[in-house]
């Protein structure tokens, strides 16, 4: 079984015989928060029982915390498990992605016998997307697929763009599907984000997760929002009842209580990410502005992944994203100590 | 959202504000095992990272506890996952089915606009596959689908006829996919399976499950034995890579190791059983003579369901299985002390 994903410590383990560093993977550095572990925890009691199907308490606390209707919120076995539900929902005929972008759409389009148009983002624009982007939409396109901001780029598209975008997709009966699992990274996430708009763009469809933010990707949580209900139902209906797991519902329920957390967190981003940036640069690494809580660089020698791992390091190689470079890498936004220990380790290779 | 399975607990305590004693979803009532809560417990420190998308030490533990090639072994998020991707996958122009039998197979070929045929079980004959199903499988049929022990009837094929059939299944092409999730609670569990045929059988597909004899349905883990592993492959890129969480592949490495509890839980089913199908027959009902963890009746009167819920009591109804009526429910064997309680509160309303 070949992974197209970072975050891949068990394969590591198995060939060292230790734990690397692991940069590969787009994780909270603050690790799970207490009282998320402790409420995962006492979940294990009632875990016996299949868990709740329809995810009453996490939604209703979700609908709360979002301000969104709770008949808005389909939870899944992770954000992934959801892009995989809506491209079986949706089987769109034409389905348009960036490239490069998060490689699940493209595994789920793939599925639906969709035939995937790209739109190619350009390096020397920062891998942003322009107004010609525009063109793209028509009525024969059924669903476009942004990610905000990208990965693996880091990089959000313009504000006025977007909604642009947003205007066309609804023109064209367009669904737009808008990954903003990394929102939450940015300086000002309510800003950037869609949500407003639900209510109107019944044709927008947000999927966000609780894996990054909240440091609990081996729970596996993630949710969908639109005010497309009867769309919402179908993901449901289209795969297995039961697939967010008595542990993750709890977990989910007690991380939106965690607001010094998400603080913390996003004081220690803010800070560590500018140091990695310069770092790398002074390394001679071409750098992209990314806004989330990783970068994407490309390296002086395409090699440098491998040569990290044997150090201890995993880098996430971007060599199998559409319109990289097997001297593309894009890595984690970790704690201080383990960031200045990645830059030292690459400055002794580079 | 409709529910199509019982363990509905949730929607319970919205309405009555209080837990039922759920006889509904077919659960060990020992409860989950010291052993696997503690090693789920100890998972968490760790459910920080992705879970191993690969399941390695888990299957690592299954191969060897079931002596099989751990290449043989796919996991999920729930038997019910696999189902899913296993539809997705063989997406089968037809498919037979049996009536009545575990909805989730009809729910999973619907969404790949497969062709149904039901063999209709009849209820004279204890719903038992008789030969005449083998004039059914022709080179048409893409998939076939036992239950052994089937659900609702808790009943199995007789075994030279489940040879026969799966005899006839390779002659013809015809996929055949066992589902042995209550395998487990038959007297003598090996002597039934089909496992010791995969080698020999590609087209023979055993699903199982860990949610009900270890009581660790809110984890959510099960997994599929072929020895076609292209198959297997191809499940595992069809839906998320992460399907199973660090959780539960801990909590499923561990339940292993629980041979103690195991024939406790045997023991027990085996005593409670037969105290119930006389307990209900005594009452009036007609009790089916089911093998497994659970029993199918008909009661005297179509609303017992209701009235049991009223009573703090969820049995699950029926009415919503192929062949059966609205005076048909399955109840799970539960411990002593809850049987007799349901069975005194029956004996009030009957």
């Amino acid at each position: 079984m070949e992974l197209i994903h970072g975050g891949d410590w068990a394969a590591y383990l198995r060939q060292y015989g230790r734990m690397a560093v692991d940069f590969s993977a787009n994780i909270s550095p603050l690790g799970m928060p207490e009282g998320v572990r402790t409420a995962a925890m006492q979940a294990l009691q009632m875990a016996d029982c299949y868990p709740d199907p329809r995810c009453w308490e996490l939604r209703e606390a979700l609908a709360k915390h979002l301000q969104v209707d709770m008949e808005w919120i389909v939870c899944g076995n992770g954000a992934a498990d959801l892009i995989f539900r809506l491209m079986l929902v949706l089987r769109p005929e034409k389905i348009l992605l960036l490239a490069p972008c998060f490689a699940e759409y493209e595994q789920a389009a793939r599925l639906c016998d969709s035939q995937l148009l790209y739109y190619a983002l350009s390096e020397e624009r920062d891998f942003r997307i322009t107004s010609n982007i525009l063109q793209w939409i028509t009525p024969q396109v059924s669903a476009l697929v942004l990610c905000e901001p990208n990965n693996p780029t880091g990089i959000c598209t313009e504000r006025a763009l977007l909604l642009r975008i947003m205007e066309k997709c609804a023109q064209c009966g367009t669904m737009l599907i808008v990954d903003e699992c990394f929102i939450d990274f940015l300086a000002d996430p309510q800003s950037h984000s869609l949500q407003a708009w639900l209510k109107t763009c019944p044709n927008l469809i947000i999927l966000r997760s609780f894996t990054k933010l909240y440091a609990m990707a081996g729970l596996r949580l993630g949710y969908c929002l639109s005010a497309n209900q009867a769309l919402l139902g179908r993901m449901q209906r289209c795969g297995q009842p039961w697939p967010v797991s008595t542990v993750a519902q709890a977990a989910g329920t007690a991380a939106l209580r965690e607001r010094d957390y998400v603080q913390q967190l996003r004081a220690l981003i803010a800070e560590e990410r500018p140091f990695l940036q310069e770092s790398l640069s002074r390394l001679g690494c071409r750098v992209w502005p990314g806004q989330a809580n990783y970068l994407l660089f490309r390296s002086p020698i395409p090699e440098l992944g491998a040569l990290m791992q044997q150090r201890g390091f995993l880098l996430r190689s971007c060599a199998n994203y559409r319109g990289l470079t097997p001297a593309d890498y894009r890595i984690a936004v970790r704690s201080h100590t383990d960031n200045v220990r990645l830059i030292r380790s690459m400055g002794e290779i580079l």
